[in-house]
């Protein structure tokens, strides 16, 4: 499979034809590979909200008004939108859930190691908290390590999409009712096909080259 | 193609085969992705150290000792190490560079707007760095995207991956002179081709179910 020619096609769409909705077989191999994503110690510190109806994509849109609504036509006029957010915390009933479902999911073949994985997590989401001080942007890192399986996953399947940092994450707590879940929004991907007249799917990829941003030892 | 599929069947080895490289064809395909990776107002707030050899491998090897130890192996017996480092900040030189690489790359078709992409991209650095102040985490959660389009594409090519956090940063940057490069190195990930006797391989990949992770709105 030719990954970095699927790197090299895909681009940031900025117009969405409204018409077009992504298959539901396609959204749930894009879910699965959401959900698969690695992330440090396997803490899959994240949620994930997704709107696929008119109505669920207009209430994200309420976070894209003002010095935001630059964004708000990408959101409407998108298949689906997905808001990836992260947990305030790493807390116990997280790490409880987690090696419960390691443990169904048949990862220890002797029992003890149960508790040596809950342990070495522990060690270190406590350090994060405790002596690094970094658990909230440590999350983030392992989402935006998500966002990127997502973003390719979604070039391979022939799915456009455009990420979207600049939003009101106020409104959208307002309106998605996150913080009571505990739960941050941290970035918004558009997800669809691209409009006929996306200015952006005609223009080249641009990135530095690879003596500027690569070193071979 | 099955994206979602290769999300299931890549996972975290454990240990590699010491016998085996990656083809040459194969890295430039995973050294494309990353240099391919998007990124925040195409920001790419990032440097990629690649080690190939095996006098290179033991270079990076050398910040994992002690607590780290364990991770040593997974550097010596892969077949390319690489490390991924954020820059220290996004200062004028980098977006100099930036924007001149998107005009000599022909996204301009407008003279003025260079100046207005330019101009946008500052504003959003500025943003980061002066108000949000967390420039820094900015950049970090960037250099997480890129990891995650590597190892979704070292999965789609076939090439087994080990992503460590476990390293002495310090020791790191002693060895390969990062902070006088304006460096960080945040994360290290070990290519190759899994060992025979690799426990990791042989046990289920285990996520939280979808209910659990993903709300439908």
């Amino acid at each position: 499979m030719d990954i970095a020619g699927i790197a090299q096609t895909r681009y940031t769409t900025k117009a969405f034809d409204p018409s077009r909705t992504i298959p539901a077989s396609l959204m749930a191999q894009l879910r699965t590979v959401l959900r698969l994503s690695p992330s440090s110690v396997n803490s899959q510190p994240w949620h994930f909200v997704v709107a696929a109806s008119s109505g669920a994509k207009e209430r994200i849109a309420k976070a894209m008004q003002g010095p935001y609504a630059y964004n708000e036509p990408k959101v409407l006029n998108a298949s689906h939108v997905v808001v990836l957010c992260g947990k305030a915390a790493l807390d116990d009933a997280h790490l409880e859930a987690i090696v419960a479902q390691e443990n169904r999911d048949g990862r220890f073949l002797a029992p003890e190691n149960m508790a040596t994985q809950d342990k070495s997590r522990r060690f270190y989401v406590n350090l994060h908290r405790d002596e690094w001080k970094d658990e909230r942007t440590w999350i983030d890192r392992q989402v935006y390590l998500a966002l990127g399986t997502l973003l390719l996953a979604a070039g391979a399947v022939g799915v456009d999409a455009c990420t979207m940092e600049g939003f009101d994450g106020d409104a959208l707590d307002a309106e998605l009712g996150l913080s009571r879940r505990s739960l941050r929004p941290l970035v918004v991907v558009a997800l669809g096909y691209r409009a006929a007249d996306d200015f952006n799917a005609g223009l080249p990829k641009s990135r530095l080259p690879e003596d500027v941003v690569l070193t071979e030892l």
